[in-house]
């Protein structure tokens, strides 16, 4: 290792290479969260692309293990550090390179920061449609590594469908290139899309060109206040069958709104037991936002139109609804999507389950898409109730799943999901799985145990 | 093959399963120019999945190579026979499974013609996004299979971003399920965009899950003629200037007006030099059709709204350009796709490569998309003209890749596009693919010399 380490510093100035023991601590772990925690035996921070080649080169030599990151804001535990690894960081990586108008593409390393790209392309009057609600301070590359999704995405898409192009160091150091500018390609294999949300496992993104979307001319926000969470629920299905598609729509259920009420000064929970926010888009945006109105007022909602600032004060109330806390021993949050037709009867689900195990229990979902994140949590420091919390956990998984869904709608398997994969995937679709980690990382160095679960060889 | 054919006769009944020589020569090609015309030791016609499992585990034992095939309407040689293989058609797996309208997903078999599935779907308000030229005829197993894309895929993506999830039989008969019922999951490695658009290279598709879309409100349709095929590029991205997405906007040139009004007694060419046939849908398609209408009548555009018949009659007369002809030797149709900025230009060197090599052009594209069908002729029987009709060709690639294009948008690499591929992609990329290749079939039995150049050692 001390030869590693020789010659990391040999190829890197000291601003790029730390090992203090203050920053390998917070670089050890991104947001999720820890079954092992584990310090990285050095940090590099990359400024180039040959930066990252260099690492990489000198990692296969040494058989270091490389842990690729952005700026930690995943959930899943993808960018932990494991044994023995250094961490790579590709956050100083952060020009725009290209913004074309007329092509509608913008080219950026991978440590932009995703409000730092639409900012830049609102001035052309277009945007980066996925925006997942860490977007003010998490990256593009991060966004790519976990197929990022967000709030808009039932209507735009998540992010593997704003990816044109990538370019990808590979675990021996090779830089490639995969995609195109056009919009449409069909030449050759979708190695893109086999690297976008594959969480650093199979190579690492230095590069990305993505497609930019047309800025709404006109959007109208509504909050439709509802007596009861389900019924909230029901009314994402009526939206669905007046055949309009909203931009936005955000389920927050009743114990949401009192957190919001209490850490942001908010009077949400007032209005209602559950909030279903809407967003509609685009040159008919108020008529979409009429036929919404009409069906949910069907339904028992309360709807007010919101002016400009208190649309976007809520839809940002809505981005903080994972609250202040992070992950931990007794707090978790989920990612579980189903289909459409079972939101309401898997959110009955989840409040039996919370009920049954004596946990505590509250949803937000981004009810379009059929992806909710319910969080489960006990008292903090009750450690005889982490077992309750657990089997409330898994038994969420297992409803989940046995209503068509899946384990992670948008946060990655990263470290913490891996162990329930085997539940959603069969053996042989594991294995061939495996068998492409082995064919693009031959001596399992990009990223370890992450994204997939060991083989029963391994 | 006496012994493998001898094992076919024992799996299947004589309605399954073909050697009769006027249906072999009928199921020799699909509808690409053939290179080496080669006829299949026989044909099996797929009924249930177990059947493709049955094929390939007795073409697996007997090193013989497959073919699988839907309606046969591609025009890249994707599914020509290859020496010594034995054809699989699934046009017989047409059964839609279900429908399910709260869920906006459709089950199908392959074999499905992709305007059944669309007809189906209307009866509940959706519609199956993905609409190649060929829609009435061609499969959801063969659009899955090239990533098709089609006219309305600039608003609602290409077939990629219709797929959920799909059922492969691999080359050694193992049955998988890749991908989820969900709209969104990020669950490992993205196996179904491996598998779409990979042309029967790595796996058979005998099942899709694919989202539906809402079927739109209102369409709006918009003929704008324009003197020159230039400017009507030109109308291109003004309309995207104007932040206007149309559901379709498909431009074409004066020589296939000519042709449609030959073949198909429209007046079309008397109305002007070059047609931007346009379509806006949904709540707000009057209002972008007003848009579009001042755009366009500011670059010097003649507009006509279209009433309800007369539009459907364009864009169906659209969906004919390629005309009755197939390619051949002397005709070539081809799929380049450029970035939106240079369609004008490419455009204008199209017309110069073919005044240079003395050969005939016409030109349609999907130009939202940036994607260009050219078809360059010259006289059938015109031998001597061959040489210069390859130059006009390889010459037109080669500007295609130079603009930053690629050299097929949406018909597939296949085996006509093949000598292609390294002109666009580097060889360490092209080596990665035909990894994955070898990975998932080893033996090479699916559809070989397709999808990829061999590489240096084969």
């Amino acid at each position: 290792m001390s030869t590693f380490l020789g010659e990391l510093a040999a190829a890197f100035p000291a601003g790029q290479l730390e090992t203090d023991p203050a920053l390998l601590a917070a670089y050890a772990v991104d947001q999720g969260p820890v079954l092992e925690h584990r310090l990285p035996v050095a940090v590099v921070f990359a400024e180039r692309m040959e930066d990252v080649q260099t690492v990489m080169r000198l990692a296969a030599g040494h058989s270091v293990p490389v842990v690729a990151r952005g700026a930690g804001t995943g959930v899943s535990g993808g960018a932990h550090a494991t044994e023995g690894c250094l961490v790579l960081s590709l956050e100083r990586m952060n020009r725009i390179l290209e913004i074309h108008a007329e092509d509608e593409v913008a080219r950026v390393e991978p440590g932009v920061v995703n409000a730092d790209l639409n900012a830049a392309a609102a001035e052309y009057g277009l945007m980066y449609a996925p925006d997942p609600a860490s977007y003010r301070i998490s990256t593009i590359g991060g966004n790519i590594a976990t197929n990022a999704g967000g709030l808009r995405c039932a209507k735009y898409g998540v992010t593997r469908e704003s990816v044109l192009a990538l370019d990808v160091v590979l675990a021996d150091g090779t830089l490639i290139h995969t995609g195109r500018r056009t919009f449409k390609g069909v030449a050759g294999y979708d190695l893109t899309g086999l690297f976008v949300g594959s969480e650093g496992t199979l190579g690492i993104v230095v590069g990305a060109t993505v497609r930019l979307r047309y800025l709404p001319a006109e959007v109208e926000t509504l909050a439709a206040f509802f007596p009861e969470f389900t019924t909230a629920a029901a009314g994402v299905l009526a939206v669905g069958k007046a055949r309009v598609q909203p931009a936005i729509m955000e389920l927050l259920d009743g114990n949401t709104l009192i957190q919001l009420d209490r850490e942001q000064g908010s009077n949400l929970r007032s209005r209602g037991g559950a909030l279903l926010l809407i967003q509609t888009d685009g040159f008919a945006a108020r008529t979409e936002a009429e036929i919404i109105r009409r069906e949910l007022t069907g339904l028992g909602a309360t709807i007010t139109a919101e002016d400009y600032e208190e649309a976007v004060r809520l839809v940002e109330l809505r981005r903080h609804s994972r609250g202040a806390e992070v992950d931990d021993d007794f707090r978790v949050g989920e990612d579980v999507a189903v289909p459409r037709s079972q939101l309401v009867h898997y959110i009955a689900e989840l409040q039996r389950i919370a009920a049954d195990h004596g946990v505590g229990l509250k949803v937000v979902a981004h009810a379009g898409d059929g992806n909710l994140h319910p969080t489960f949590w006990v008292g903090s420091g009750e450690v005889q109730k982490v077992p309750a919390l657990n089997a409330a956990l898994d038994e969420s998984i297992d409803v989940g799943l046995a209503l068509g869904g899946t384990i992670t709608g948008e946060h990655g398997i990263g470290q913490y999901k891996v162990r329930w994969l085997p539940r959603e995937q069969r053996e042989e679709v594991l294995e061939l799985q495996r068998s492409i980690k082995r064919l693009f990382d031959p001596h399992g160095l990009l990223n370890p145990g992450k994204a997939l679960p060991a083989g029963i060889e391994a």
